[in-house]
């Protein structure tokens, strides 16, 4: 047998070895057309319907309990909405109506989830999403009744390579890294939500393979190769021990510095608690990027002031030595949040997102953040300092929590969020509640906030460049728009000026600038972003021993010598050659 | 009677007077219950439609050979389409059942056409427009039969001011500059389409007042000034002498310079041969900014070459002595085009569109109007140049016509379009087909761009920034949000700078730059415009006169100087207060 390579997008700069298991989410469970059940049947097809609820529950209620535990309640509430919908009165009453007119146990559930479904369909935001979920409803009762199978990826075999046509966030939610070796999708590209996921569980995956996937058999050996973007069917000996030494890289959680003694902070970039011990676990300084939307998504009402305190503390908790990075709500009209009234757009990334809706219709979320953040603050140790400027500039070695903004392009947005920090000081000052101001930084992400560095710098302490919305909006290039993925590529020269001009702006303003978008956690460029001038590289957690190893392997001389030559490069092929990478 | 003033957006700057009339065009027709023809009236609602159908037929007829006439062919088959309509056998078919079941003659029209217009909501596309292009039919035959007035846009009394809370293409299309007088609307921009196209007309006009819009009467007397904003109700004596008098501002068909004797040269943005006459009337040296989209638009085959070439040579007819500068065709998955495959897009500003397509999807459409285009520049006694450079840099006297490509962000693309116009080139030598290469050069819009310029000024003739998308992409605020219009707006320090870079990358390689965005054509700009040292300024037509002055007042030092401090301004506040406008 001899091996066949299939080419992909590297997800994560891992890779495993193991079986494939195809996921169909979507294969359809077609019903043949009933005969009437006799009179005398009609008990039985009721029990048997009785049971497959029962059934539907419990598993359920496992998928929930294991949801909570290892991802987080909030992403758990979809099960219990589930749940509920089970014992919904007018959908019992639907089957018990169905199975009195003598369909058969799973037509009278196909019947009677049909109004509802409907129903559903018509309205909007919110509440049409609850189709999809009485779909999910109504197909697990089919699968019992038919006893269809289907792949439940919280349940595979130890050793599964999943393939799929793409993942969603809740079905990369389900995968349990334990018995999971990888997976690798049709579609998708290094930034969608499923490679980000992947990479926040350490999973070696391979995403936007294309069709030629589909030739992959169920039950073949694979390896899925997340640093080459390669799968490998029916892979030598030689290849499977080669993955199964794996990278060799050592875990660190000492600080780096390269050859020449230039500290560089390398921190993770994480979303939920539960992310945090993982990020620990990997070596990191502290927190780059700490998205605080997951705090804000899948649930009902916002999360109050308390509740935010609470996790900003787990935060500064799980790193008492180092820096933890939050980033305020960065939220637009490409998202659904029941309780904020956000606009549907026809181009969500250029619309009211970020510091935007903060400063405007979500201005009382953003009162609330604040104060959660500066009574975070007061438990991280903080020095009382002030926000309309730094204090000691360059003196940033006391502090430990630090705020950003998102999607900052004015100087005018900039100074009215810093006021309202010291609006939300003043008023904590005023009602006796412990309190600091934190370090203050501002994310580059848009084109104008490159051009405006150097008065950002001087208003704050810290910038930061999020390299995925950067990359987007200077090449005008979406990021999940497939017909435009060549273009957006933080590697293009444009791109690399970019943010070459943000590092300069701020190092001559005596700021200290960081990277958190995914090219900070690309290992082929530790040396480029070195030689670039960045002091903290921020990424997934997954890839921060490999990174660490790579700055402490980097000479500050060389390093400046490959940014200056790839600052003159013109096209990205002159790039990729210079730096050999690809 | 004291005066009253409402406050919007200045969409033209031209100020109007005259009495109000509102255009409701979605005022619905309700009809009551039906009462049921007795048999023997049955024959005159058969008779009542059929005159309502004829007089439906003569009144389309009017329209299509008006717009035909004042527009173009493509605008008007529409109006053609409206009329087969009116025959179509099932809608007749329809009719006559619904008749026969004793409807009255406006209730059989009603029902008659439910069906279709149903079924053309249920397609995509094309198609679903269809719908709309039905419910114009029936609402018509409906006015008629039922008495009810709708006001007709093509047949208003002279002195109309026309108030509507939006107005679309079409709309304004229908529009005589000969009888209205100015129009005001409660939505849209100062780039909105028909802010646009308003401004083609020369029509005075203000949009975005909001609701306050309604409070104004119909038949009341109102200013429009699309100058300043506003709509004053019921203006005094003297304001009404002041609009008669008008702006006072000569045209001039010479080439104007600043007092110091730079010359710049004052074009005009057109989109079809039917503006060419006015962009000559009101002075322009040439065309500035050819928009080919509207060749390609409202039609269900894309035009050929020759179809091309006789458009490009009407223009360089038109100005003998002018520039013409035709941009290749800039579309994408904001639009509708049937016979184009364009992806439904999540952000189609950040989509495939311009030279994107030309390069992919579109090549053959790229490369038919590159032969036009080739063909024109032969027929504009161009000499025969080199694509991949400046055969002699500087030197572009003898050129007038110009071709610049839309959205580049990359090297790579440029390389590619301008090796594509060598291959067109060597095809047409090799035809025998007379053909010269024209002027060469690139539309700056996107920040990529912004920082390519250097690059790309060594390898074209000019530059030519635009500065709608331009500041879209800068500020990552889309062009028709109203949530984000605060943001995108050329004032903005970091559009000001992006455009100061551009300028210093396309001079120190020997490249001239023009301006063809909307701030082009801003009069209270033209000194800090020459300032920036732009070369060539492109605007609608309407505002070349006032431009043109205001370059002839303009001192070249004053101008630089005014330039440097707006360069160093920190907040659109500073900008508008340096510049002392608004």
């Amino acid at each position: 047998m001899t091996e066949r390579t299939l080419r992909g997008t590297g997800a994560t700069p891992r890779a495993g070895v193991g079986t494939v298991v195809w996921y169909r989410p979507d294969a359809s469970l077609e019903l043949d057309d009933p005969e009437t059940v006799p009179e005398s049947e009609r008990a039985a097809e009721r029990e048997r319907f009785a049971a497959a609820r029962d059934t539907a529950r419990e598993e359920l209620e496992v998928e929930r309990d294991r949801t909570a535990e290892r991802v987080g309640e909030e992403e758990a509430a979809v099960f219990s909405a589930h749940i509920q919908f089970l014992d919904d009165p007018q959908i019992d009453d639907g089957v018990a109506d169905a199975l009195g007119d003598g369909l058969p146990a799973e037509h009278a559930v196909r019947e009677a989830f049909a109004g509802p479904i409907e129903q559903f369909e018509g309205m909007e935001g919110r509440m049409a999403e609850r189709a999809d979920d009485l779909r999910d409803v109504r197909d697990r009762l089919l699968r019992l009744l038919t006893g269809s199978e289907r792949v439940n990826l919280a349940e595979l075999p130890e050793g599964s390579v999943v393939l799929a046509e793409r993942l969603t966030p809740s079905d990369t939610a389900q995968l349990d890294p334990e018995r999971v070796a990888g997976f690798a999708t049709v579609t998708g590209g290094r930034t969608s939500h499923a490679a980000i996921f992947a990479r926040s569980l350490a999973l070696p995956a391979v995403v936007g393979v294309g069709p030629d996937l589909e030739t992959v058999e169920e039950g073949a050996r694979v390896v899925v190769d997340g640093d080459t973007g390669d799968v490998v069917v029916d892979p030598s000996d030689e290849r499977v021990a080669a993955v199964e030494t794996g990278s060799g890289v050592e875990v660190t959680r000492e600080r780096v510095a390269t050859a020449d003694g230039r500290e560089i902070e390398v921190a993770a970039n994480v979303g939920r608690s539960a992310e945090l011990p993982g990020a620990v676990e990997q070596g990191a300084d502290g927190i780059g990027l700490y998205r605080t939307e997951f705090l804000f998504l899948d649930r009902e009402t916002p999360p109050d002031e308390d509740e935010q305190y609470e996790t900003y503390v787990d935060a500064l908790e799980a790193f008492p030595d180092g820096r933890v990075v939050v980033r305020t709500l960065d939220i637009g009209g490409d998202k659904q949040i029941p309780y904020l009234d956000l606009p549907e757009e026809e181009n969500p990334f250029l619309g009211e997102r970020g510091i935007r809706r903060s400063l405007g219709p979500d201005a009382d979320l953003f009162e609330t953040q604040l104060r959660a953040l500066l009574r975070a603050g007061a438990d991280a140790g903080e020095e009382r300092r002030s926000a309309s400027g730094r204090t000691q500039s360059g003196d940033d070695g006391g502090s430990r929590l630090s705020v950003m903004f998102p999607l900052v392009s004015t100087v005018d947005e900039l100074d009215a969020a810093l006021t309202r920090v010291e609006e939300v000081a003043a008023d904590l000052e005023a009602e006796g509640v412990a309190h600091a101001i934190p370090e203050l930084g501002v994310m580059v992400e848009t084109p104008g906030s490159v051009f405006m560095a150097r008065e950002f710098a001087a208003r704050v302490d810290f910038l930061s460049i999020g390299t995925n919305d950067l990359a987007q909006y200077v090449m005008a290039a979406a990021r999940e728009n497939e017909h435009v993925a060549h273009l957006h590529d933080p590697l293009h020269p444009p791109v690399l000026r970019a943010i070459d001009r943000t590092v300069d702006a701020a190092h001559a303003n005596d700021a200290w600038v960081g990277m958190c978008g995914e090219m900070a956690g690309d290992p082929d460029l530790t040396e480029l972003l070195v030689g670039l001038g960045l002091d903290e590289l921020s990424m997934s957690a997954v890839t921060v021993p490999e990174v660490k190893a790579n700055v402490a392997a980097t000479d500050g001389d060389d390093a400046s010598d490959v940014a200056d030559r790839v600052l003159t490069a013109e096209t990205r092929a002159d790039v990729v050659d210079l730096l050999g990478v690809e």
